[in-house]
């Protein structure tokens, strides 16, 4: 398009916007406007998308990291022909698809964003994928505010993005100079901005924001720009055009006090239709299938980590599934990740010490349609918590693997220790949480969650663990296994990873003592095997859960999730992880916190005397 | 020191590294003998620390960022006379102080490390401490290694520290190339590091890290840059001195194989008796209380939103408290903390949008014996969650508050609502999680949680809320209220902010349909109010908890925890948010999530009606 036809593409996005929050009466029309004139040439020049089609292998990504732009980006869409003006105008209404902050309801939206920092890790998983997995020349670009610059994930995504160099990958800065509650650190200094990234091996532009053709200019140089990323540092006026707010404080997030004169003062309304460049013709090629899923099988009686059983499923699984990858967080010699990368280099992934870019790397590139495994330490996935909750809005599908789970890691001290990884897990919507006991059961967890939708997590114990099944056994996700049971029960141990043969323990010396006790493996956290605890509870009425966690939010918690709709509970007494651990051997670690065979039988002893 | 000595002394930590790992049978030696000669040239010539008087306030502070070489910090206390070689040989034993990461059982430990990529944010809170509250002329020394360099989190706080201009603080970057499982993303290249570094404003110094003679220089060079914080970066060897590890990939994280020969080729055990620098005769100031705590009152009947109260009181905390220092994250208008800025300037403290380094900068001064309060939406709470967890190790005592929680907030969608922050600062050890529904009760609480030791949180809300109690009612941690009750309650109704004002209208709505319905208030989460819960459960048998937070890890569940040591457990319907929320108004939400009075009248309804 020509620039002037730009120019009044830039004033209609910004009428838009301004329209959008005024018919919502919420939203931040300032800092859309601010952008208006950088996504204005980029979707009539550059952007190669066909709207008709959201899936097209060729197709451009456009992140919106300002989530909080949705204004401009609803705008957008309505000037590509994507959204009629009714539907534009349920923004922030109840069923609306256009959101506050954009989500994946929309066909066009990729990841869920809103929480800021998040888009470019996002996209460099985006371009990766392009890069290493998908070899399609589509380019994603990520629309940066200047106030998220403080984000470490970021700095993350910068230090990637250019080691990889991913010249695929542009990223374009919207300097308006204030924040949500005034200044940001570095106001208009674009060049500590440009300094900064070109530090991280980028090439960098600086341009002034609603200069049509030093914009077009800068775009150009991007597509150009070999062996780089590019980021572009873009002067811009929050609130631009309209004076009343035009780089303004206290202008954010807000309607515009008076739509109407503002409109008018951006030259009313328009209704530009913008001839997007359509994607270029390409065929997706996918690794096919290298042959049957063989999962390793180990021998009961054996003791095997449930860490290596992972490790060798997951192996087994990318060479079953072409569309497998895996991610690792510079730890997969000891999370066993590394298993895959010997089997399968070109689909494995090392992002270092960076959990944020790790585990939204893994959300580009399920968006891109790859099944991604993520692996770090169980603790250290708290790092990446935020990305974990935000991955659920985007309904993102990935795999986690937390290793080196609770108090049983032993002398490394808790620093080292997943004792709030359960809870966190748990708490996301829609996720799954998986927590084997046993290396034949590891294993077909491992291929089995890829199946799943939403965020899987599996729960993997470092030391070695009794191989109690035979491989053939099978482990649907939401089930259990009750390893003891008679009709004359008194107590049910229920427990899961190392604890579980901790109960298994108790369970024989109650024998011996003249106190049956069932025993259930709790496999499966989310969903829970509802039907089997019930049973449990009506024969025998008292449940002991035992847990290598803190006792809030984990398998205690879980199992009272089975009791929850208003049925008897039955009494109950959860051993967790109680105190501070510090350093000692994996077994006086289990008996310090209360969580080991000499625990559990206390506790059922006391139990199990008491009046029901 | 002499530079001989130094080098002697270099060697002395190696060995002693190597014996510690040796008698634990774990540890990090390597990761340590890469930077014995940095650490020896610090104490023997620059730091200023009395280990006879650990709280000293002109002591300099030593954080080891990279925490697993434990051997060497431990190595330095031993030549400073601190630690016996008795206790130095309990390195990772049971009931050791000397845990496989440091933490603050050792007294010359200022926090706890392990996780790494968070040492630098700390050690940028302690060195704001002593610029801008304790106005002490202690230096803060950090080793950091390089591996950790790809974190976001030690970005932010280069970022940080540049903006502030902390020349009080150096990094010590230990560049020995070879991270857990193979080389780092920049090895050796000494210069990627100091440009990137140099590019956040701070002066870099490049070295050889095993000449003792630039050591010495550089250290020199960072106490005399003034209004600029200084990076040294040193080149070094992992296993440094040792031929069997030297430089080898493959040997992180585990004793050497033979130490005796390891000891002899570094030319044996030593007594080297380092006489560290005292620190400086400074006399310590406090800001004076500048009079009683005069908390905000409501009048009931009024609607104000928690957060408002909690801005009001936090700010009467600060005029009553001259401990206490308030944390933003650049939403200091929305969470209200900026009611603090207007009174106190000079210990309100901009962080903008990082909240891992607004966290750990609340740790770093709480270390100093500073009380923070620390603000950002409940939902971005999640970013910092590893370094929340983290402080719990440290037994850090800070005041966490998130606002904007739970789909109450309405229309900004779900990437701003804190839907699982009760789950995990729950799941914290020892932490405190509170909840108020009224002005009156978030003002006092405000005020009583900076009494607690650990973590506290306080969970606060968007909306207008309605006034239920007058200003003279009191609300002690672990208590709840009682809001209505008979004799003939057939069912207890418990909620907490947002949804006990449902739950209330409900009650009376149920009370008209002759069923009478206990309702109680559970502003306290953790510690959970036990007798009352119990109370209940003993006269209504039924209980139904309703909370704007996801099912997992929230109030349904700290309700639960009051009957986790075996008793009778009442019948139980758990109302919380099942489902991905969109945009909708506040009332919408809640009816949609089914947490409104109507769902919980229907639920009560069935409770009620079921056999007991």
């Amino acid at each position: 398009m020509r620039h002037q036809q730009l120019s009044e593409l830039g004033q209609q996005l910004r009428v838009d916007s301004v329209r959008a929050a005024a018919a919502a009466g919420s939203g931040h029309p300032t800092s859309s406007m601010s952008a208006a004139d950088l996504m204005a040439v980029l979707m009539g020049n550059h952007l190669r998308y066909d709207f008709e089609q959201p899936e097209h292998p060729g197709n451009d990504h456009l992140i919106f990291s300002k989530g909080h732009a949705s204004p401009l980006l609803y705008s957008i869409y309505k000037a590509a022909g994507a959204l009629r003006d009714e539907e534009f105008l349920t923004f922030r209404k109840r069923g609306s698809r256009l959101e506050g902050h954009p989500t994946p309801r929309l066909p066009w939206v990729d990841v869920a964003t809103g929480s800021l920092g998040q888009g470019l890790p996002y996209g460099v998983g985006t371009a990766l994928s392009g890069k290493r997995l998908d070899h399609l020349p589509y380019r994603v670009w990520v629309l940066c505010g200047d106030s998220e610059m403080a984000e470490g994930s970021v700095w993350e995504a910068f230090e990637h993005a250019g080691y990889e160099r991913l010249d695929n990958l542009i990223a374009i800065v919207d300097v308006n100079r204030l924040g949500q509650r005034g200044p940001t650190r570095h106001e208009w200094d674009l060049d500590a901005y440009a300094r900064r990234i070109r530090a991280f091996d980028w090439h960098t532009v600086e341009i002034d924001g609603h200069d049509i053709e030093a914009i077009d200019r800068a775009y150009a140089e991007a597509l150009s720009t070999v062996g780089r990323p590019t980021a572009i540092i873009a002067r811009t006026m929050k609130g631009r055009g309209v004076a009343s707010v035009e780089n303004r404080e206290g202008m954010h997030g807000k309607p515009l006090k008076n739509a109407e004169e503002a409109i008018a003062e951006l030259g009313g309304v328009r209704n530009l239709a913008v001839p997007v460049l359509g994607p270029p013709s390409v065929t997706p090629t996918r690794p096919p299938s290298e042959g049957p899923l063989v999962l390793p099988r180990y021998n009961p009686g054996d003791s095997v980590p449930t860490r290596d059983a992972f490790g060798e499923a997951v192996a087994a699984v990318g060479t079953a599934r072409g569309d497998v990858v895996a991610l690792d967080g510079e730890v997969g010699d000891s999370t066993r990740l590394e298993y895959f990368h010997k089997e399968h280099p070109e689909r494995y992934f090392e992002f270092f010490i960076a959990e944020q870019q790790l585990v939204a790397a893994a959300v580009g590139m399920q968006n891109r349609g790859w099944n991604p495994y993520v692996s770090t330490f169980a603790a250290f996935f708290t790092r990446a918590y935020d990305f974990i909750r935000m991955a659920s809005i985007s309904d993102a599908g990935l795999n986690l693997i937390g290793s080196h789970a609770g108090v049983a890691i032993g002398e490394d001290g808790p620093s080292q220790m997943g004792l709030e990884d359960l809870a966190a897990l748990r708490a996301v919507h829609g996720s799954t949480v998986l927590y084997p006991s046993d290396a034949n059961q590891a294993a077909q967890l491992t291929a089995a969650m890829a199946e799943r939708s939403g965020i899987r997590y599996l729960r993997t114990t470092r030391g070695a663990t009794p191989v109690i099944y035979p491989p053939s056994e099978t482990f649907p996700i939401g089930g259990s296994k009750v390893i003891r049971a008679t009709e004359d029960d008194r107590v049910t141990l229920i427990g899961a990873g190392v604890t579980l043969h901790e109960a298994i323990e108790a369970a024989d010396r109650l024998a011996q003592e003249g106190i049956p006790a069932r025993v259930i493996d709790l496999y499966s956290l989310k969903p829970v095997d509802v039907e089997t605890l019930r049973t449990a509870a009506e024969v025998t009425g008292r449940l002991i859960t035992v847990e290598d966690h803190h006792p809030e939010g984990g398998l205690g918690d879980a199992v009272l999730a089975a009791f929850g709709d208003g049925r008897p509970v039955p009494r109950m007494v959860r051993l967790a992880v109680r105190t501070m651990p510090a350093s000692a051997t994996p077994a006086e670690q289990l008996h310090d916190a209360g969580i080991d065979a000499d625990a559990i039988v206390a506790a059922a002893r006391d139990l199990a005397g008491r009046d029901s």
